[in-house]
C-alpha cells in the first residue's frame, strides 16, 4: 500500500457506529416476530418487503440495483479499468424462526455501509465491487440450505429446483414463483465474474468475547459429518433379571460416548465432537433399556482428520457392542467437506487489523456459511466479530455496535485495496 | 411328617395339570382385551366378574366365601382343633393394561385347586385353610400398589381411603363404593388371624427357565430405592463451542452411568442396579446437550447394602460434577425396605422338592409382591414357576401346564403339612 492510500484510509472506525446501529435496526423491522426475535423465511412477504427495502437504500447510495431470479439482490459499484473483475461482498436476507438481528443481515449492511462509504470518499473504483443480499442460507423454511449461493455458484438452478415442501405443502418452486422469481423475469442467478468474495458474520460463538478479541479472521470453515447410532440389545425387567442375565443398550451406548470424548481428548482445535440426541427404548425406570439411539457431530478443518475418527470409533463401537452382547448400527447422514479459506486475502486482513491495532486472531468456522459454498469456485474469505455470550438463533442475539463498526472499516480497508489499487 | 402321610401325599403332580389349564383360561375370560392380553383393573366391570365367578367356584367347592369390605374375596376352609390358626395361600386378581393371564390368576387358582384337592382327599383340616384372591395388586388403575394386602394388614383402611384418582377423574373411594364395596356391607378387611402365608407366582424373570429349574422357593423380596439425577451444564452450538469451553451434561451423565455400572459389577445377586430413563435437553443433533435427567434403580435383599451403595454414588457424582464444571441434583423417590421371607415353612418347601425329585432352588425376587406386604405382619413365603422367556406384563406372557401343577404339588403337600398335622 502506497502512503496516498495510508493517508487516504485514515478513517476511524467509529464513524461506521451509528450507521450499522441504526441499519441493523431498520431492517429488523422487516420480519420482527410477535412472539420474539426476527422470522424472515426464504420468499415470505416479509422476506420480500426486506429485500424490497434493501433494494431501494442500494439505489438511493448511487449502487446499480439488480435482482438475479432466484431472488439474490445485488448493489454494484461498477469498476473503471478492471471492471470485468467484480469483488463481491455480503451475506444472506433470510433468518431463522425467531432468530436474531445480527445472523446474515449484518454481512450485507456492512458491506452496503463501506460501499457507500468508499464510493463517497474515493468514487468510481478501478474493479467492480459489488454488495448481495443473498436469498436463503438458514435451511428454515425448505429441507435445504444455500439456496442463494448454491444458485450463486450453479449448485442449483431456479430452472429445475429440488423437489421440496415446506411444513404447510407449499413447494420451493410454487413459493418462489410466487414471489416473482424463477419465471425468467430476471438474469439467471450463476456467476462466473467473481474474482473475490469476503463475508463479514457474527461469530455466533463466544471464542471472540472470551478471549476479548476484536476481529476473528477465518482460517477455514471446518467440514462437518453426522451420524446416527443404534444400539440393540434386550429390554427386561429392572427386578427380576440378574446383571449377569443383561444385555443393556443404554450401558453400552454410555461407553460408547465415553469412548468418543476420550478419542476427542486426543485432538486439537478446531476438532469438536458432540452427541446432541439420545433416545431410549422403552425409557422406564423400571425396565432395561432394550434400544439406544444417539447422533455423534464431529468436525474439523481437516478432511483426514475426520475420516481416521470415524474409522477409529466404528472400530471401537464393534468391539464395546460384541463384548456386551449388543449390535451396533451407524448411520451417516451427513457428510460435508471442509473449505479453506484465501490465504493471501487473510494477510491482507491481518495486516489492516495490524496497522489499525485492533485485536485479531485467526480462527475456523464452526458452523456453516454461504462463504463455503462461494469459497468452493472464488477466492473466499470470512471476518467475524464478537457474538455476547455465543448466543445466535435466538431473540437474545447481541453484538456491540463498537465491534460490528471495526468490522466494517477492516472490510472498506480492504475493499479499496482490492478494488481501488492494483495490489493484487 | 409320619409314614401315613408320605403315603397319601404320593400323588403325582400331572392331576392338576388340566385343572390349572383350564382355570387359567376361564378366569382370562373376564377381561380380555380387544387390544390384546387382559385388562382387569380394581373395581372395574371385568374385575367385578372375575371376583364373581370366583366366589361361585369356591362355593361349589364347599368353600366358606366371603368379600371384605375392600373387595378381597376368601374361599374358607374350616379347621378342626386349632380352627383359630388360619393359614393363608393366594394372590391378586387385577391385572396391568393388556397383561397376561399367569401374573396373580396364577396364585389364586393354585390355592383353589389345592385347596378343593385336600378337601376332597383329606376332608376337615386341623387348623383353618383359606385361599385369598386379593383385590389389587399392581397399581395399574390409581396411583396405589397392595390396596389389598395393604387393608388386610391394617395398612391401608377402605374407612379413609387415599384420595387419589384414576386416569378418568374417578376417585378410589368413588370406584370403590360403585362396585359395592367399602360401604360396610362386608367385614373389615383387617386380618390378625392369619398365621402364615403363602403366595404362588410366576417368576416373571428367565432364571429358572435359563437354568432348567422347576420351583423357585423365595428367600426374600429385594428392597428398592429409585433416584431421578439432574444433571446441567451449559447448551451451546456444536460447531462453534470449542471442547474446552464446554460444560456438557451428557458426558458427565455417561461418566456418572458408568461408574454406576462399575460399583455394580462389585455386588453379587441379587444386587440390580439399572438406569432405565434418559432425557436430553434439548436433544438436538447440533447443541451441546445442556441438561441431561435419568432414573437409577437399584435392589438388593441388604438395607445396608443399598444405603452404602447409594452414598457412595452420590458421592461420585459430586465429584464427576464439580470436575465437569456441571451441577448435579439427586431426587430419591422410592425406598422400599427388603422383606424376608419365612426360614422354617422355606426349609419344609425345598424337603417336599426334594421329596418329590423336583428340581429347586433358592431365589430372591426382584420385584414387588403381596407377600412383602403381609410378610411384615405374619410368617409368610412364595414360590415361583418358570416364565417363558421371563416375559410378564404382557399378553405373552406364558408358563407351562406342568410347571404350574409342579407348583400346586409342592403346595399342596405344604398345606397338608401344616393344615393336617401338628408339625408346627
Amino acid at each position: 500500500m502506497n502512503k496516498i492510500c495510508e493517508t487516504q484510509l485514515n478513517f476511524d472506525s467509529s464513524c461506521f457506529r451509528s450507521d450499522i446501529e441504526q441499519a441493523v435496526d431498520w431492517l429488523a423491522r422487516y420480519g420482527s416476530d410477535p412472539a420474539g426475535g426476527i422470522t424472515r423465511l426464504l420468499y415470505s412477504s416479509s422476506w420480500q418487503e426486506a429485500q424490497a427495502v434493501l433494494a431501494q437504500r442500494m439505489m438511493a447510495s448511487g449502487l446499480k440495483t439488480q435482482f438475479d431470479d432466484c431472488g439474490n439482490l445485488y448493489g454494484r459499484l461498477e469498476g473503471g479499468g478492471l471492471a470485468k473483475e467484480v469483488i463481491l461482498t455480503g451475506s444472506h436476507v433470510d433468518t431463522v424462526q425467531n432468530g436474531g438481528k445480527y445472523d446474515g443481515a449484518y454481512g450485507i449492511l456492512a458491506g452496503l455501509i463501506a460501499l457507500e462509504f468508499l464510493y463517497e470518499h474515493f468514487g468510481t473504483p478501478l474493479r467492480t465491487l459489488e454488495v448481495v443480499s443473498l436469498c436463503e442460507e438458514e435451511g428454515s423454511r425448505f429441507p435445504l440450505t444455500y439456496w442463494g449461493s448454491g444458485n450463486l455458484t450453479g449448485r442449483y438452478s431456479t430452472v429445475n429446483p429440488p423437489d421440496i415442501k415446506d411444513e404447510n405443502g407449499v413447494t420451493l418452486q410454487s413459493a418462489m414463483h410466487a414471489a416473482g422469481f424463477g419465471l425468467g423475469a430476471f438474469p439467471s442467478p450463476k456467476r462466473t465474474d467473481i474474482t473475490r468474495f469476503i463475508e463479514l458474520h457474527i461469530e455466533q460463538g463466544f471464542v471472540l468475547e472470551k478471549e476479548r478479541i476484536g476481529i476473528g479472521i477465518v482460517n477455514g470453515i471446518v467440514g462437518q459429518r453426522r451420524y446416527t447410532v443404534h444400539v440393540k440389545g434386550c429390554a427386561n425387567h429392572a427386578g427380576t433379571t440378574p446383571m449377569k442375565y443383561r444385555s443393556d443398550a443404554l450401558l453400552g451406548a454410555c461407553e460408547m460416548i465415553e469412548c468418543i470424548e476420550q478419542m476427542s481428548s486426543s485432538r486439537s482445535d478446531p476438532f469438536v465432537s458432540t452427541v446432541g440426541q439420545f433416545h431410549v427404548k422403552p425409557n422406564s425406570s423400571n425396565v432395561i433399556p432394550g434400544e439406544v439411539a444417539f447422533t455423534i457431530d464431529i468436525r474439523d478443518a481437516n478432511a483426514g482428520t475426520l475420516q481416521d475418527f470415524s474409522a477409529e470409533f466404528l472400530d471401537s463401537f464393534s468391539r464395546i457392542a460384541a463384548r456386551r452382547g449388543l449390535t451396533v448400527d451407524v448411520d451417516e447422514w451427513m457428510n460435508m467437506p471442509p473449505v479453506l479459506m484465501n490465504e493471501s486475502m487473510n494477510q491482507t486482513l491481518a495486516s489492516i487489523c495490524h496497522r489499525r491495532n485492533l485485536s485479531y486472531r485467526s480462527m475456523y468456522s464452526g458452523a456453516g456459511h454461504d462463504a463455503q459454498v462461494i469459497g468452493s469456485v472464488s477466492p473466499t474469505t470470512m471476518l467475524f466479530v464478537p457474538s455476547l455470550g455465543g448466543v445466535s438463533h435466538s431473540p437474545k442475539e447481541y453484538s456491540d455496535a463498537e465491534d460490528l463498526a471495526k468490522g466494517i472499516a477492516v472490510l472498506a480497508e480492504w475493499l479499496y485495496i482490492y478494488g481501488y489499487t492494483d495490489s493484487n
